[in-house]
């Protein structure tokens, strides 16, 4: 009987959280499907979030992890330039995990869901032998064509990134190694903290590049240099990075340097950032810059595309650096 | 790197299925997400399958269980009169599933996608502890209005349920107890293990109803009285069933006597068959049994709808039922 007070639990706690959203949500939890209106094309990410693997109960809350979650799934409606829709959970409740567990952990997913007018419109509980979150969200676009996948770049475009990168990696050295906390002030040591186990989604940021003209467009979730991978891969292009125009986040040169690693080593390897990497054509940067700001973020270059298949990651010094640093972790 | 490698393999496979529904998908597997043209309103629902719950691998295959996850799923669909579209899916792999245990998996999904028109254009691999396989499936429908939920009910209508019920909750007293199998003859004996392990989702017969003006529409997952009720409390409505009314798969009364219960133990209590149940007006059900028969299936009317809220069981004795005989197992 445990699946259905949950069910009726969580559907209690999504009308709580008053999402936003919900006019295009005819039928919600509580039917056997769902029924929304989309308004043009769909655009549809699933994330799958085990315990033990992404997160532990040991070393964050389960609000947190029901936060990541759908911040993680969400980056991806953010990298096709879509407008968040509506999110459907999967949660597998091991026998260790109450009823209040798994609600701290749907009051993450609602926290999110109010904040980036998401609609948590269904869900399936069953018993797993660990906590198990599987997140598809669902993102609108205009039309089809209105959408930003990762395969439109080409010559002669230049690579943007938002925001800074560093800072996720240099917040989990720091939660792994705690006595790296002494090399920065301990604010600059909770935001990089708060970087990695509170990543949010470029919705606006992805929306803007969408319509600035963005050709391509990837969320860094793996790190730099395997996101532009991804990039180079499906648009058959060569991307060439500068590191040194590679904004880092404050702290992280600091932490990496006092674990014997340099700033691009965390910036450019490290990944879970999720800020958005995109080509565009040079004369589209400086008013897709202007509308990205708008949104709260900056827009840098950081390189160019060329013609070939990969990606160079050029340090200041002129080297070239493997374009996988770290190995992945985390969600795609 | 298994993660990009297993997606890698699993856009393969899909590509290869060469499943049907594709022209509505604009950007596949690949992707930070896909992108879909939906023709009209959306039907979504998301199932949670989780190996030593829904499955285990010393009964049955990983094929077998990947394509009931997908067959489970899409009864959903099936259930609110909607066509077939997509389906996205998070594979959770634990340490002791190779590759082509994955993969067996996967065909098994990429089989009832190929038989149901179904589209598999999205996914997410990762490390678990035990296999979880989370399947969001969206389903199509002209319009909101034609999709059928579960509250429509209302009195004066007749219950209807396609096909016949039990031989899930026989297959698996089978499975369970094989020396029942004495009390039937194989064939009998394997369809009925089959009912258990490959159900069929009744995609055709859900939209003929929903074509036939079927006001309100559940599949049989937790078992015929559980799936009333839900249809009782959804619509505010009685739901009146009469036992003798409810067509048994050939074998049930059989298997469930050796067993020490009777026919509609198994048809009322055990659920799984994942049969539609409908409520609709009295003048639709000659149209509606002739659209469902084209289907493969039969319509038959097992009960009536009065005020009220709530379900009664009426065996052929006259006696009343509880309305749950057997606890939930299973798949919502």
């Amino acid at each position: 009987m445990r699946e259905f007070e949950l069910i009726d639990r969580l559907a209690e706690r999504v009308g709580e959280a008053g999402v936003a959203g919900g006019e295009r949500v005819m039928i919600g939890i509580g039917d056997d499907a769902a029924v929304t209106d989309p308004p043009g094309a769909t655009v549809t990410s699933v994330d799958m979030i085990v315990e033990g693997v992404h997160f532990r109960r040991s070393t964050g809350s389960l609000r947190e992890a029901g936060r990541k979650a759908l911040a993680t799934a969400l980056s991806d409606i953010a990298a096709m330039g879509a407008e968040a829709g509506e999110a459907y959970v999967g949660l597998g409740v091991p026998p260790d995990l109450d009823q209040d567990g798994a609600l701290d952990l749907l009051a993450g997913l609602a926290d999110v869901a109010a904040e980036t007018g998401t609609a948590l419109v269904g869900g399936d509980v069953t018993a797993a032998p660990a906590i198990a979150l599987a997140v598809t969200v669902v993102g609108h676009v205009e039309s089809a064509d209105a959408a930003v996948g990762r395969g439109g770049a080409a010559p002669g475009q230049v690579v943007c990134i938002t925001g800074e990168l560093g800072g996720a990696a240099a917040g989990l050295l720091l939660t792994e190694r705690p006595e790296l906390r002494e090399e920065v002030d301990a604010e600059v040591a909770d935001a990089l903290v708060r970087r990695l186990n509170d990543p949010r989604p470029r919705l606006a940021a992805g929306a803007a590049l969408a319509r600035s003209g963005a050709a391509a467009m990837i969320d860094v979730s793996d790190g730099l240099g395997a996101d532009a991978g991804h990039v180079a891969r499906a648009s058959e292009a060569w991307l060439t990075i500068d590191l040194g125009d590679v904004p880092v986040q404050e702290g992280v040169a600091e932490v990496a340097s006092a674990a014997g690693l340099d700033a691009f080593d965390l910036a450019a390897g490290g990944g879970e950032d999720y800020e958005l990497l995109a080509a565009l054509a040079p004369d589209l940067v400086e008013d897709a810059s202007a509308a990205v700001r708008e949104t709260g973020a900056a827009l840098s270059v950081i390189g160019r595309v060329s013609t070939g298949c990969g990606v160079e990651l050029r340090a200041t010094d002129g080297s070239v650096r493997p374009a996988r640093g770290f190995e992945h972790r985390g969600t795609g």
